[in-house]
């Protein structure tokens, strides 16, 4: 058993494989860049194919090799389960998936690794039943969970080879020229997709929109595209983008997205031209409002915010407040329109947004992050990967990437969600490494990482309550008393990469 | 000595190396994609240097390496002398510089030539005294002349392997995200540009521009740059874009361009959503016009056009008469104008627009182009390369790699030029085999590729006298008489690529 440098311990196989964490910018990347097979297509040649059976069959796929999907259709994808069952149907079998990430609609995945068609997973999270299942042990093989940027570093780097990617797109012409901004059930950014197009050998768009050549604006191009096949519907559009998130009313959230709103407005980044990035999640969402209200009348305009974004930045970026956004992942209606409307709101890549193995990630430059966490314990280590039971249910996300990049990260949450505290000892499971955290931030207050001792001193006069993290813990556990230990078994479940590859924690089954 | 498909003779040596041209679609392409080195920016990492001194020692440029340069400053440019002369007065030599395109404003190669900084040349073109030096047999070395297709295809194949790149940018960040379309001295698209980026080991933009992050719209991202240079001024913006090209008021010109455009709308690819693409010749412009003419009497609306562009087609866009362009090199301030304000006006890159080894360029899907010619022969093959002295002074640009992919290809030309005759027994060089070129278009009248039986059937009733390209050659040779042979040694002086890298031609050295 290895341990790495936050104390986790893992296990002498996957250390010796991976390599075990050794802090934020520890690794250093040099190599050379992988890349993917390329067939030449002829003029007169035709990229259009009738069927996902004729994809699948064109496209060489065999037992074995690695496909890989995107998840900016969220909830709403059709095509993940469209084209495994089909390929499940023609008997190929020891598959590793390789999603960008896994959604509650993907559970028939498990009734793919029962029957020997999935053997290995990469992702950036597991849901639901999918988490619950890998979680009790159903897969032989752990998991490998990769943060958005991890990802695009190990598919960079030649980790993680892509043999077929399966890319649905709300539009496409006959070259594969796609986007996500124009069709009938439209995505907003394809930042995901991008990199798994430029690195796959064999790339197949498949869409429910096909629109005269050329299609513009061009996501993926034709150039790094094999195939195109047309079906009836890549998804459900209600369930691929929703409207504007309303903002939370519970007053403990609001406290708390109040709270963090002082935190950026008392810090030295919060200038004019300063830059930001804020989630999806109920505090998250509310602090874009306070902000808002704060830049207003201190006359304080931001010079972009990063997304995964929502409609509120983007309505921030029509009244003027932000400059612009760069957006790897739109997250709901608003800004599904914003990408298709607005000049200044941009796609980029993933691996531009946050691979950290690259010629530098989008998420550097980042001066503040508001993230959230399931978990964070005294070391400032936040967990967003497992419930308190132990069981599967996150995502990593961007959140390693970010809270390592920007120059601000702070950490929202309760001390308590129902009779369960989120400010432990130690949390379950470790995504995000605590010397990423500047800011814990609360209901009651917040904690300010020890090792940040410029912000404790532009914190002094805060007009917000300040703790040690231990005391925000003991406040918590006053509360819900100490949490029971989970029973877990030793066979390793999922690996948790950490964005530069080495591990920083794993997951083991949990005892049934 | 080889002799390729087209009867051309090609040194042994060079046969065996490049293989010899066997039919414009005779190659396949499979291969792994080339790539380049990374090294990975960590947080708080500055890629700015002081200078371009300074850039090329982080480079790491060594004796013997592959420098490259983009071509989008045409005569403005700056920054290829800039960078030479520096890499000269650091004393690193025998490189091979790997340009887009050579200019006459780069004359000072000839020196570095002479001095042994440079020792092999590849380049779509060579103009005036470099092209004359060339000729002369001042290089060792024969240069390798490629297609803007042919380029790309070599970069993604890894037969150029490029080791520094040296970007002009009319704007980037601190970052390196670069494009052309913002700054003072402005060139629009950076098509040829982006594939250097994403293949070189070493990335450096030299920009007079520096804007705060992010620079959008994102020609060169971020993650395909290493450093960024500011300098005083990257060029000449005169140099670099000029005013509208006057459309020729030479009535043997305008007669020629009539004569172009009944063709074209006689031919069955006349029609709603046809694509085209027209350079910025003499004759070739002036096609725009009365095409645009006959759309609007015709109610007929092209889909997209396909560039290099001038402003000319631009204001057709604005018109609507076309509905798209893409764009890998705007040609004039109207197209540069037209790039940085219009969202149909779409950058593409050169492999995008033309690699024929790739999976698909934008070529392939032109229904009609139109070219020019400084020779063509009675079979068809088109020299745009060396003049009637055997002097390079063209370039071989995207002529070959258009004519390949267009359903219809027209080479306008007057049956002579002053005392000389263009329509020739056989050309000097070959650049376009004539299987490429469907019909020659003079003021005399056309000659229709007899390989094009569904043409001449299609031009059967065309108001413009036809003849055959033998009784063109002899209307021309009765005017001037049989053109003197040139005397040329034996030396090569430039391999000739077809642009799936097979050897179509050689020249020779001219005898002094």
């Amino acid at each position: 058993m290895a341990q790495n440098q936050i104390g986790r311990e893992i296990p002498q196989k996957f250390a010796e494989s991976f390599g075990v964490f050794e802090g934020q910018y520890a690794k250093k990347h040099e190599y050379k860049r992988a890349s993917g097979q390329v067939a030449g297509v002829t003029p007169g040649d035709s990229k259009m194919l009738g069927s996902i059976r004729e994809a699948i069959t064109k496209s060489g796929l065999k037992d074995g090799m690695t496909v890989s999907f995107h998840h900016h259709f969220r909830e709403g994808d059709a095509v993940l389960n469209m084209v495994m069952a089909e390929i499940a149907d023609m008997g190929i079998r020891n598959l590793t998936l390789a999603s960008s990430s896994i959604a509650n609609v993907h559970d028939p995945i498990i009734d793919h690794i029962r029957n020997g068609v999935i053997t290995n997973i990469t992702s950036s999270g597991l849901r639901d039943r999918v988490g619950a299942a890998i979680s009790h042990g159903i897969m032989e093989n752990p998991v490998v969970i990769r943060s958005h940027g991890g990802r695009a570093r190990a598919i960079e780097k030649g980790e993680l080879h892509i043999d077929v990617a399966f890319l649905g797109a709300p539009s496409s012409d006959c070259y594969g020229n796609a986007n996500g901004s124009h069709g009938k059930a439209t995505c907003g950014s394809l930042g995901y997709a991008r990199v798994d197009a430029e690195f796959a050998d064999k790339v197949i768009i498949i869409t429910d929109n096909l629109v005269p050549y050329p299609n513009t604006p061009i996501s993926i191009p034709q150039n790094h595209v094999d195939y195109v096949v047309v079906v009836e519907s890549i998804g459900d559009p209600n369930g691929i983008a929703k409207g504007a998130t309303r903002i939370t009313s519970n007053p403990k959230e609001l406290l708390i997205a109040e709270n963090a709103c002082k935190v950026i407005t008392a810090s030295p980044y919060y200038k004019e031209g300063f830059s930001f990035q804020a989630g999806s999640g109920g505090s998250t969402l509310a602090v874009a409002r306070f902000l808002a209200d704060a830049m207003r009348k201190d006359s304080i305009k931001a010079g972009y915010a990063l997304g995964g974004l929502t409609g509120h930045l983007c309505e921030m970026l029509e009244e003027g407040l932000i400059g612009k956004v760069i957006d790897t992942q739109s997250f709901d209606r608003g800004a599904i329109d914003s990408i298709k409307n607005n000049a200044n709101h941009y796609e980029i890549s993933a691996s531009f947004y946050a691979n950290p193995g690259g010629k530098g990630a989008a998420v550097d430059q980042l001066d503040v992050v508001v993230l959230s966490a399931l978990e964070i314990d005294t070391d400032f280590n936040v967990n967003v990967m497992t419930g308190s039971d132990g069981v599967i249910r996150g995502a990593s996300g961007g959140h390693s990437d970010t809270a390592a990049g920007a120059k601000l990260s702070l950490i929202l949450t309760p001390i308590i969600r129902g009779r369960i505290p989120t400010i432990v000892e130690k949390v379950n499971t470790v995504i995000t490494p605590g010397e990423s955290v500047d800011v814990v931030v609360t209901e009651l207050g917040i904690a300010v990482n020890p090792g940040r001792k410029d912000l404790i001193e532009a914190f002094a006069k805060l007009d917000v309550p300040q703790f040690t993290i231990e005391e925000l813990k003991e406040k918590a556990y006053a509360v819900v008393g100490t949490p029971d230990p989970i029973i877990y078994d030793e066979k390793v479940v999922a690996l948790i990469e950490y964005r530069d590859g080495s591990l920083i924690d794993v997951v083991r089954k949990v005892r049934d």
